[in-house]
């Protein structure tokens, strides 16, 4: 087990490869922690995990335990196989951008979920030439009967952790959400560090393989 | 006014360009057509209308009347000036794709809005390496409370249109949409023509302009 219990620093990024089989799981150590989730093919970036084709594939507009997040050439790319928050992980809002924190009256630059996507792949030398939507893990952000969103903090508790096993190669690109004007990160506007694990698939009980 | 009265043909696409404050009325002629649309900004392509940022923006998961659309970039791009149907367009899933159909069984190429959406932009020279998320005109898929989705006929009357205004340069690609398999376009599943006109920005009375 690779990176088990690896820290992701308050509003940072990290690229983590996954091979076909393993599976990341992702900790909010806080339980107040919104982290923006994408993945990308190993083999090419441009194929990337969509929230329009998996909400069709799942007929859902969450992401909970058992769906399947499939990409833009709907191939399966991740399965959500265990979750102990309440779920109902965001797949609506943005990530967010520096054109949203100065829209939001930030006048000094400011940490995003955007930069940190951007941030998280240049070392491994990807360049992707747009922000695809993430997954919201942990995000709560109830829908009305009239269609109105609103963004309150998490409903997750500290410890809470949701795991996500690759049905590909992929790059699974993590955010710890930098956004401390809304209440999305918690009650007190703070974010925080999140851990996460790369575990490898069970192993076949077959001596031969 | 350019266009006026011109007819898509059910299954087809089209790419057209509006200056900033022309405006596009799209005509639901049968009232049982979706039309999924794109915008993209006439100077860079990769500035694509972006659903995630515009439920951001309106605070919404549908485009309503008063709507703005907002690229990528938090930028207006078009903003919904009028709407004769009863509302509520859908931002919620992908534009149907020769991958969807292969799912749905077609054994048989089959035209989709994602195939409309590069063969539109191709004689224009404008080529996007993947496929935004739409936004379906007319499309009435609703939500429980669950989060779960469903795929209903247009509630939509025949003649009912929307009207969008760009508030900058842009290509809006329209595709009526293809799908025969699903009741989306309407009870008989059967994909029809609909119409638009490109509608000039209101003349200014000042004969100095």
């Amino acid at each position: 087990m690779d990176h088990e219990g690896q820290i992701l620093p308050a509003a940072h990024g990290i690229a983590v490869g996954l091979r076909s089989g393993q599976a990341i799981r992702i900790e909010n150590v806080h339980g107040t922690q919104v982290v923006d989730t994408w993945a990308l093919s190993a083999r090419d970036p441009l194929e990337y995990a969509s929230m329009e084709h998996t909400r069709s594939w799942n007929s859902s507009i969450f992401v909970e335990a058992g769906a399947v997040v499939v990409s833009i050439r709907r191939r399966p790319m991740l399965t959500m196989i265990a979750d102990s928050s309440p779920g109902r992980h965001d797949t609506q809002l943005c990530p967010c951008s520096s054109e949203l924190y100065s829209q939001l009256g930030c006048e000094e630059p400011h940490r995003s979920c955007t930069g940190n996507f951007h941030e998280a792949l240049a070392p491994l030398g990807m360049k992707v030439p747009f922000t695809p939507a993430s997954l919201n893990l942990f995000m709560n952000v109830p829908i009305a009967a009239d269609g109105s969103v609103t963004r309150k903090p998490p409903a997750s508790r500290p410890g809470d952790s949701v795991t996500l096993r690759a049905e590909m190669d992929v790059i699974v690109v993590l955010s710890a959400c930098p956004q401390d004007i809304t209440p999305i990160n918690g009650a007190d506007h703070t974010p925080r560090d999140i851990a996460f694990a790369v575990l490898n698939a069970p192993q076949s009980g077959n001596s031969d393989d």
